[in-house]
């Protein structure tokens, strides 16, 4: 059960920060960032802790219908390269601090733990089925993902971290967030399609069909609508499920919940959809180019704190924005009060 | 004399940025910086040293037009406090490990050096003169605020500084950054012209009004034009000539130059049309909301990092981007490329 954060609070941090030694708003998405964090720790004075992120990694039954333009093994690959600090993600780690977790929740590949010790095993399937034809996942499957999601981030609370940033590796997991994404906000499937890692415009054309039959499939068996996990798991990542499962347990435990890419984006508005309180929770780092990525953050009322073209997947882009939530802590914490440094107060 | 960056060397840096361990481009907006801060120090793997922040600091006669929210002393009263360490520029300097450089180039007050060890006294004049009725600043004041910025420049360069990020302190100084987009641009006054840190519709209008007339009063002395130099020196303050010098040294240092919001923007457009080279060097942190900012950039053909409201001064927009700078060379650094790899180069 998540509580919202307590939005009466809000005035008390608003005051503290519009007292600050500058003109008022004039560190603008930064103060509302401050007041967010503010917020979910309850205080004026925030702290970051032993910052995680957790990189949950699956492959999907509908890349077999040619959906994406890298191959399914690209998925184990770039699992085994994470423990060599050669990936995208390694750097962004290293860069702002962060303990890596990297999760196998549904690889089709057995990792050799010998080889890989930095490849925390929570397998619960070689990926998923291909929901062009049926389920990608059962009830089971997904309770499991869900339940592997949120043991790592009692994992990390128990480390003492309260920033958790989640990522993904899954080659063809567009697919399934831009069909989320179409099913819980009855936006047309061709504006949620885009181009994945790099299709060509005759791929992204390809995706959408088979997106749409998908699409097809799943209404004729549910003619009068299911609720909303039985949507998520009839398409999702176990990855994406595990992700699903964080973002909820990280949010009732009241930590900062930092939010990549489309395929994030896509978790988290599912999430939103089984508990709307975990959005309190939740920072955007990114806003990318992806098939309307932007659209699906604004039905959020998102404000992402960069847009820099990002499409690595990884959760790089939410790494990437750490800096910015730092600033806006270091802001109530550092930056004098206005009767503290005797100026005159301007606005 | 600034010398272009080598662009016969670009193909070998892209090459070599399309074979690091990611979809090509997938970095987006991170991997044409690398590009430029490879081309900026000629070579594959670049590095960030010593970082310095200076701050310029100086008032403007035409404050006395009432064309601000805020009172000239609160440019002395800032500059005394950012000695405290509780100013938002000194939040940033610290969080991103940059020296900070608080220089008074034109603040009216006097400074007691006992006070204030922080501030470097490299005062010309207590303020420009009002540009409403006359030039802002004698030629020799101009050369001497020049040679400020160049010398403040070089002792980084002595320290080890291979990057440098510039601000203003200087209450009054978007009108004289305004005129110059205005002039140097062919940008009609009206869309060059803001709300600063706070004025009410009213207040801009005022504000309209005395620079439509300083204006009118220039184009009065210079019916035929005049050169960039006696433009600039004609309006900006003694804190803007003092970056503009600042620019244009670091340039032939071949240093990257961060560059900050309106009026660093502004200082940026002036020293570019002084010597265009200058722009090979120059990173443009941050977007803000001040009246055409983005238009000015996009004069320059600049791409700012960041875009989050930010209104401070100071060089908070450009500070506040420096990660992502440090992101770009760390991708070409730490990360692998495909062949050491072993992945499947996917596209």
């Amino acid at each position: 059960m998540i509580r919202p954060t307590d939005k009466s609070f809000a005035p008390v941090v608003q005051e503290r920060i519009d007292n600050l030694n500058k003109p008022k708003g004039s560190l603008g998405r930064l103060e509302s960032l401050a007041l967010q964090v503010a917020l979910v720790q309850h205080t004026l004075t925030p702290s970051l802790e032993h910052p995680c992120h957790i990189l949950f990694g699956g492959d999907h039954g509908i890349e077999r219908e040619g959906v994406s333009v890298s191959p399914r093994e690209v998925t184990w690959q770039q699992m085994k390269n994470y423990g060599h600090g050669g990936g995208g993600v390694n750097m962004f780690c290293r860069q702002h601090g962060f303990n890596l977790r990297v999760v196998d929740v549904g690889v089709d590949y057995d990792f050799d733990p010998a080889e890989c010790p930095h490849i925390i095993n929570c397998k619960i399937a070689h990926g998923t089925r291909n929901f062009l034809h049926e389920e990608a996942m059962t009830e089971r499957e997904w309770q499991q993902a869900l339940a592997v999601g949120a043991a790592q981030v009692d994992e990390c609370r128990a480390e003492g971290c309260n920033v958790i940033s989640l990522g993904e590796m899954g080659i063809g997991n567009t697919s399934p967030s831009s069909i989320l994404m179409h099913l819980l906000l009855d936006i047309p499937l061709a504006e949620c399609v885009g181009a994945g890692s790099g299709l060509d415009a005759t791929g992204v054309q390809h995706k959408r069909d088979v997106l749409q039959a998908a699409v097809d499939r799943f209404r004729g068996e549910w003619p009068a609508g299911c609720p909303v996990p039985t949507l998520v798991r009839s398409f999702a990542g176990l990855e994406m499920a595990a992700a699903i499962g964080a973002m909820l347990r990280a949010a009732e435990h009241r930590m900062l919940i930092l939010v990549d890419g489309f395929i994030m984006t896509a978790c988290m508005l599912a999430a939103s959809r089984m508990d709307e309180a975990v959005l309190d929770y939740a920072v955007f780092g990114h806003c990318g180019d992806e098939g309307g990525h932007r659209r699906m953050l604004c039905a959020m009322k998102a404000e992402p704190l960069l847009s820099l073209g990002l499409r690595l997947g990884e959760g790089t882009g939410a790494l990437c924005a750490y800096p910015l939530v730092q600033s806006a802590v270091n802001m109530l914490n550092e930056m004098d009060t206005f009767s503290h440094a005797r100026i005159t107060k301007y606005f």
